[in-house]
């Protein structure tokens, strides 16, 4: 085990994931959207806390926040550690934060120990990569790889503000952010650590593991369209109740999904109109959202969706359709990376599980333009995206150090 | 065909609907709930087309109005003729409407023709029919009835109002709710006319239909509990799927629902939690409404679907919860009621068309203190319920005259 590990400061870590957790709008869990004021609040303290670590801090013109450690070779292209601030919807604490306090704790440990890596390292924390506002993932990361469409600044949020709107609002400029991009000479590489999200590592007792890539994924909206009517004076065989059929939908989606391994299908959102409990359902909108390691398999699995549910549909006098909203294809981790943190796992004495990711992260987006690396961190049960969400104090010194030692035979 | 029948002001009658419907907070369809300032805009045209009708007005201590036309028998029972003024989430024109303005209508024809029958007529329009705004059905002529527990009284809407509050502010006492109750021996007995709401009278091809009774229904709230997680990271087989659960379960509703015949079993409104394109749904709450002419059909369906769905729930590791929030038994109408309708109808060539109501009605309520009698006036497709409700003109005007003549008939 490398020197550097007694000098990780955990309670440090745990205090900044805490403080970072009463940037909320809920009481229950963590919601903080891009663009608000507990976006603002986060990137004050996540800007001073990079100050304390040695770095020069500056936000980019989609409010990713970005600290800076100089290396011996000012010119050398910089080691990118980084993870995203925003969040869903009363989530964890440590989803994305972990990754983004982990980097800030490995600069902060090599400046309190007056040790300078050959090349740069930048810690970044991303502004908005769950799209929960938005509906749109990995904008901060898109952006920095030069993958931002100029249409997805017209994207809205549940209030009808656009994303140009909220930029404006935070003092943007929203037609500079194609200058976000990043030039690929400069970067030597992107790591990132981020709880694992699942139940893997607490099941093989490990309290980290290397990620070999990222699921692709499909996100579509839908709606499902029928008729109105009274709940008490229209026969059941002469309905087109478009819940009814909504259900059957996602019945079938579930088994569907079940048929392949390593394949999800979720329906995370619906919403039902006119929505009265006297009155039968004449529209349903919802979401639906697929994610595999193999892009042939989700494509094949969404293919067999969209043909069942159509059949759904014409047989109960539906109308059904699926849109569209985002895609990204798998990811497969740089295996130079892999082999790095692999090997320092087995200098911790732990087994190199190798692991897929089902989640999106933005190392997905990084990918494009640099080599990326990701390390997970074993959580609680696998929960995440839930209030309850917890990763221990004990695993997150274990995962900050192996960053750290990652991140230094990289600029070594 | 009574000579009154050709002095029947359509025209009048179809501008007061289309008056009404202005009445609304929605431009698509009439939404007008109880207590609201489109309910007030309502109840200030009806009180002056009262006027209008020789009737004086007052409104009780639930904001129900109350038209009177003395007979010629000051002491005599009075005939009440009425409906409900409130509607749902973006209702059709007629639904209650047109049963109100048939009664002024009435009314209006006897005065303007100098006529007077010797028991008096009152003309009501009741506050709150639907149960929309307090999620609690036929708040008006339950009061009427001496039926409102007080209790109901705290029933809240969607912003969190209760009805007492509500009440306060349009100045009434909502304390004084008990006084509504009206004395049965001041009583002869109640008419309402309504629009059918079904698909039978037009495939009869008749205009009008005499009411035998209406439907027991019963109305639960109720809630499925599961686990939220990262729609990612999550296998399916590990999942607790609050919403896949559900569907499965709005599936079985209807399956058991079909075995019966004339039940009907709607669940007309859901909400999913937290409600996130990327996050597995961890709480479902929504209604269940089954009505039925036959009280033990409808106790027994009820009580699979309460079986099955626990029986769902248990298998996916799921709660679910089922709360009455209202009842009402089938209510039959009174024989003399139905008897004096039919020969009406007999009178006017048409078949004597015996329905059953699938939806509830003010004359439920009120038959727990008189006879009620129930004519049902044709809908175009039988919709209801909906923006494109629609009678034709023709329909209205024999309606109309069907109420005028069996109104005369009972109090001549």
């Amino acid at each position: 085990m490398h020197a550097l590990y007694q000098k990780i400061n955990t309670e440090r870590i745990v205090w900044r994931i805490e403080e970072l957790a009463k940037c909320s709008v809920t009481k229950k869990g963590v919601t903080r959207f891009s663009f608000s004021k507990e976006n603002e609040m986060a990137h004050e303290l996540v800007a001073q806390w990079m100050r304390d670590a040695g770095m020069t801090v500056r936000r980019d013109g989609l409010n990713n926040i970005i600290g800076r450690y100089e290396g011996k070779w000012p010119d050398a292209p910089a080691l990118l550690i980084g993870s995203h601030l925003d969040s869903i919807i009363e989530a964890g604490k440590y989803d994305g934060v972990l990754g983004v306090i982990a980097g800030i704790e490995v600069v902060q440990t090599l400046y309190e120990n007056g040790m300078r890596p050959n090349n740069p390292m930048e810690v970044i924390g991303f502004c908005d990569e769950e799209g929960a506002r938005f509906h749109t993932t990995l904008l901060g990361s898109r952006a920095m790889a030069g993958n931002l469409r100029e249409e997805e600044l017209f994207a809205k949020d549940g209030n009808g503000t656009t994303l140009a709107e909220a930029m404006k609002e935070f003092g943007l400029d929203p037609l500079q952010y194609n200058t976000v991009a990043r030039n690929p000479k400069t970067i030597l590489g992107y790591l990132e650590l981020h709880i694992e999200q699942g139940p893997i590592l607490e099941q093989m007792n490990q309290p980290c593991g290397v990620v070999s890539g990222i699921a692709g994924q499909s996100r579509y909206k839908f709606r499902v369209e029928g008729l109105t009517g009274h709940a008490g004076t229209v026969p059941l065989s002469l309905r087109k109740d478009a819940l009814v059929g909504t259900a059957e939908m996602i019945q079938t989606i579930e088994r569907l999904a079940l048929q392949y391994e390593s394949l999800v299908a979720t329906v995370g959102k619906i919403a039902i109109f006119p929505g009265a409990s006297n009155v039968i359902p004449g529209l349903v909108e919802g979401t639906l959202d697929v994610r595999s390691v193999d892009d042939g398999t989700r494509m094949t699995a969404l293919n067999r969706i969209f043909e069942e549910c159509e059949h759904i549909a014409k047989r109960r006098g539906l109308i059904c359709e699926f849109t569209k909203v985002m895609e990204s294809p798998a990811v497969i981790c740089s295996s130079r990376f892999i082999d790095v943190i692999s090997s320092v796992l087995k200098e911790y004495k732990m087994k190199s599980v190798q692991l897929v990711s089902g989640a999106g992260h933005d190392a997905m987006a990084l990918a494009s333009i640099t080599d990326i690396g990701m390390i997970f961190v074993r959580c609680k049960n696998g929960l995440s995206h839930h209030p309850d969400e917890f990763v221990a104090a004990e695993d997150i010194k274990i995962g900050t150090s192996v960053l750290l030692d990652v991140a230094l035979k990289l600029t070594s």
